[in-house]
């Protein structure tokens, strides 16, 4: 390899959904981009359900900034997901079909039957649950209709009879997450994004400037703005000054991917299921071909992606209640991913304090919703030097700044 | 290649564990063997749990001349595993470390929890089944031995408090069923038995005689004894002259196999635990390397091989209820696969009416059991034209015996 295939404007480090677009968006504007990562498309990115839920973020009674973010990046989704099938000519499944949250208490067997943990203290008092969101998001304007569970079964003839009240959210959408970053792998590859299948060992700066990364391989790829996107891993990354990434939370999730065994109509939901089963939070998210997936697990416990069988069993358990004809269907796999959480729950989208790195990490459970708009402000940022409103609130330096005094 | 090396002593149709462990004996024997099997050593044998008691079988009420048989595989289980470790340079996990029947009566749960239908009808009367097997299996002079929930969970910690009564099977052991079948694989190369990684299309026959079979690659394979034994799927080979193998039942088998994610003592059991919850069957069988396989379904729906949530949700459930730290072991995979199994549940292992082609199939559930036994017998029977008492009881040509005179 010859040094000049080793020099790049810009250098993304990090594979998921939100290195994958801003690699893509930047190859657009005509620079030359490195994407490095040893398996682009496959990490918690790929395991995510794709729900696309302005409003029902579980982060329902914090973090209101982030509202607007959600709301923006949901209303790009379209344009984005036309413009990425036509690139990668492969569909991504997105679907601008609704969300239902439902309640389904059920009375804990006796014996020894399993009981699991309840989430947050609400068990046996979903109705209470569905009732203090609706009346919460109906609060703050957001288009949130309250149904009878006749109602809602009409819509969603899957959803069991013991599903009682719910919030049907109009303004809600999902997109097969799988296929989204594999044809993000491809739109990047179509504006020939050098994607070097590798893993970065190490940050190379001089003085407060970054120049560029070292990667496993021994090779170097130096660049004037190096994007780092290594969700949960970003903040460990060698040669990181001090201070510059405030440390990130691995929030594990776990998911099983189902599939219909049969053409059944109904079987499957056409829209987004949130539902709280005795206290626990489960859903259902449609997915192409048939598919759906149900997650998901919020565990804090370090960088363990393995599959459990209580995670497993659980989500089983709670979505058959929900869904009864899911026990029908058979299972296309089981996944773990690490969901990057910042201390403030906000995203780490801009400039860090040393010169050419950027951040673009710490989306939390939002990853797949937010990279549109996330792309398209990096992108700006990175090709016009401008600082998009839209991400003003998770300026990464945020952390720092009585210390820094910038 | 040369017509030469398209003509053997030997053809064996299937890779299971029983033609894998046919084809090594016979090659031992000095013969020129070949077997053909798309994926050697892949298919339900594979998945199978491993489980070798003898006492023990499900079929407690039936099939009392299986017993004989069961007990001579077992005993031949030592030296076999020692001589196929001793081949093919691996562990094949086989110990004789004993079994234990236990039962779990859990009352239901009222409300939407979720029940499964009950296997036979004992929903809820443990205890009574627990103590009929045991009854039975006394009178008919089978080593059993009936002990207190307390002697059984000092015999075993990980079993739940929740157990009541429990049976010990001192004469049963079991093997780590994936590691037999690559040991198998290896110990037929080292014997120099020729595998084809292909199907079997046609048996070629000259009147009432076999003569070779023919591949999916268009190949023929002569040979003067042709042993079919593929599983489920024997009696449907094209060629076939009818009546001469009676068509198998498919019994769809689904598994989960879990491995330990520390090295907590007790948390694994040591011996095979054969449960009995709410009605419903379950087991967890120890294997190598901190796993167990937990198992399995018996479906009866035809030549289907998904894996379906209901039946991974019952068996994380069930197997939770017997064994609580199930829960938080890893889920290393699941699988499923197809028993097979004749009209009157006894294998067919001998000469068929049809010269030079041999049975050995219809094994059920206990292949893996049954698979030295059965390679010795059939070695025999191809090499010195010697029909070993042993599996007379199991001779295809039962079936027919009034239509066909003989």
């Amino acid at each position: 390899m010859t040094s000049s295939t080793n020099s790049f404007d810009v250098v993304v480090v990090g594979g998921g959904v939100i290195g994958l677009s801003i690699a893509w968006r930047v190859g657009q504007e005509g620079l030359r981009v490195a994407l490095v990562d040893p398996d682009p498309g496959g990490g918690v990115s790929s395991i995510a359900a794709g729900m696309l839920g302005p409003t029902t973020t579980r982060s329902a009674y914090a973090e209101e900034e982030l509202q607007n973010f959600n709301a923006i990046s949901a209303a790009a989704y379209p344009a984005f997901s036309i413009e990425l099938e036509e690139v990668s000519g492969m569909k991504v499944g997105y679907e601008h079909s609704g969300g239902i949250l439902v309640a389904v208490d059920a009375k804990a067997g006796e014996g020894p039957e399993l009981s699991f943990p309840a989430a947050d203290g609400h068990r046996g008092d979903g109705v209470r649950f569905i009732e203090s969101v609706y009346k919460y998001q109906a609060s703050l304007g957001l288009p949130v209709q309250m149904i009878s569970s006749e109602q809602c079964r009409l819509l969603e003839p899957c959803i069991s009879p013991q599903a009682t009240m719910a919030v049907l959210y109009e303004d809600e959408g999902h997109v097969d997450s799988r296929r989204l970053c594999q044809a993000l792998v491809r739109a990047c590859r179509a504006v020939e994004v050098n994607i070097h299948l590798h893993r970065v060992v190490h940050l190379i700066t001089k003085g407060r400037e970054a120049k560029g990364v070292l990667l496993d391989d021994g090779r170097q790829l130096d660049a004037a703005s190096i994007v780092l996107a290594a969700g949960a891993w970003s903040h460990l990354l060698n040669g990181l000054p001090e201070m510059v990434v405030q440390p990130l939370r691995p929030l594990k999730g776990q998911v099983v991917r189902v599939r219909s065994r049969m053409d059944a109509v109904y079987e499957v939901p056409s829209r987004t299921i949130r539902a709280h089963v005795n206290g626990r939070h489960v859903y259902v998210v449609p997915q192409l071909g048939g598919q759906a997936v149900v997650g998901a697990t919020l565990e804090d416990e370090g960088y363990d992606t393995s599959v459990t069988v209580e995670a497993v069993h659980r989500l089983l358990h709670d979505a058959s209640l929900v869904v009864p004809s899911i026990g029908g269907m058979e299972v296309v796999n089981l996944g773990a991913g690490l969901r990057p959480v910042a201390a403030d729950n906000v995203p780490m989208i801009g400039a860090s304090f040393v010169e050419g790195l950027f951040l673009a990490t710490g989306h939390g459970r939002n990853g797949v919703l937010l990279a549109p708009a996330t792309a398209e402000a990096v992108c700006k940022l990175i090709t016009k030097g401008v600082v998009d409103e839209s991400i003003r609130p998770f300026s990464p330096k945020r952390f720092y700044r009585e210390t820094d005094g910038s």
